[in-house]
């Protein structure tokens, strides 16, 4: 059987023992592994790595979905981050010996399996989307929770399974394949939102910017800073430190610092190949010479 | 069975068709798995990676030493890199699901092998060392091949296996267990070999430098360059990053700038997170965070 990666992302950042709960909820499952999770009290967001086969990964959100109902009302829920549903998106990701193929039959029965046992409504995204129009997940997300009511009153915003109206504290889930990407946050030492906004708008690829990213400008207020928040979706033609250099370039000519930058779940070793060959002036350093990498079969 | 990874280190790095016969050789034994290769012709020195479980990493160094016996005479061998022997180092390390005591069982079976089999002696080291003023690469070396015969007429330097005097063209093997290390080498815009030799003393450990730092210093004449060469055999306590740093810093105390750096052979992940976090201002980056690692049973 295929392994599999898959990324659920929750609207509850906050609620330790809410998150904790749902963390040994998911991890209780046969054949689940737990790799990581983070959780950011200003997007007022989670975000759990897990790896298994299509089966038991299917088990796991729907365990999760059932676990978050209950704590999570998206009526009350303001965060930095977009999003549409309480558990809002989980897309699952082939890994080594997988394919696209495999991915994409996960989500759609875990779709399908989601929106009959829980009514809710749920759009398939990315390489599992059903049409042209919800590939991209922003356009999925566009109008957030707050809109969802109108969305699906639209013809062409029928979700792929379950009711045509919003779940009335969860929203929607939006559910992918999609290939691995890095969730990846630079925080600009300034509270000039307009900053991260205009960095976020040159450097991401649907304005004309690097290919494979995506980013939006967020507000980090309790702490005074901006972040450029973004995900990298071709890391051989834009990795972190291509990304780094442009955003700190940017940055600069507004007089403003990158104060730090952080990654949200797991990273591939061959994302840090690129920004360690650069510090360590080591010009014939690839992903070939990453020990681990090579172990994988 | 336990997963090993063995290195053996020869003394050829300027004939490609012996190296392609020797690594082709080695690749062909069943259970063997080639990762990575690495030949220099300064340091005339080849290094092949190699994983497997016991017994076909010990046929494959029998069939390294058949294969090297015919081509490679150590009285007419120059380079810049110290070496005892033909196939001058083989070390064994444990990976994954194995332990020191597997890879020292692995080092003492192979030495007995390849000693019987060829009539070369053969010295045990670091952990499968019989007696501790063996344990350190450096002494087993000391002298070289020039001084092999004599250092065999020594009672305190009889051989582990095999015959008390040289082998007359490939001098004798160092046989080995140790927990991974990396190669790693940075080359100074200098030529003045000087500097490389003052800045090896000050950050090995054995002259009280950093933990885990072995270190020497080479001439790289047809470069123009000369040479920190490094094995860091503790990490976690001692990165690349941090070795850049202190050579960088030491070399700037005599006006001279870091070139390069290279790394021989593969690196765990974990050795790229370091310099990679601090190239990215990534405060909370850690080996747990790269997935080929969180991935690896």
């Amino acid at each position: 059987m295929p392994l599999l990666e898959c990324v659920p992302n929750i609207s509850e950042g906050r609620d330790l023992a809410v998150i904790d709960h749902l963390a040994t909820t998911m991890a209780a499952i046969p054949g689940v592994q737990l790799l990581d999770r983070h959780s950011d009290a200003v997007h007022h967001r989670s975000v759990f790595t897990l790896t298994g086969e299509p089966a038991p990964l299917r088990a796991a959100v729907i365990a999760l979905v059932a676990a978050t109902l209950p704590h999570v009302d998206l009526n009350h829920h303001h965060g930095a981050h977009p999003r549409i549903g309480a558990v809002d998106v989980v897309p699952f990701i082939p890994l080594t010996g997988a394919t696209m193929s495999d991915a994409v039959l996960a989500a759609r029965a875990t779709a399908a399996a989601v929106a009959a046992r829980f009514a809710i409504p749920v759009f398939l995204y990315e390489a599992a989307a059903s049409r042209a129009e919800r590939r991209a997940l922003q356009d999925v997300r566009r109008g957030q929770f707050e809109g969802l009511a109108d969305k699906l009153r639209r013809p062409e915003w029928q979700p792929d399974f379950g009711p045509q109206a919003p779940h009335p504290t969860a929203g929607a889930v939006a559910i992918g394949a999609r290939h691995l990407l890095v969730a990846y946050n630079i925080n600009l030492a300034t509270d000039r939102l307009e900053v991260a906004t205009r960095i976020a708008r040159t450097i991401r690829q649907s304005s004309g910017g690097l290919p494979g990213v995506q980013a939006i400008g967020l507000a980090l207020p309790d702490r005074g800073l901006v972040q450029v928040s973004m995900n990298l979706t071709d890391l051989d033609r834009t990795s972190m430190a291509v990304v780094f250099d442009a955003v700190t370039r940017e940055a600069a000519r507004d007089g403003v610092d990158v104060f730090e930058s952080e990654v949200v779940g797991l990273v591939p070793a061959r994302a840090l190949v690129g920004a360690a060959a650069r510090y360590l002036r080591l010009s014939e350093l690839t992903a070939r010479h990453v020990l681990e990498a090579r172990l994988l079969p």
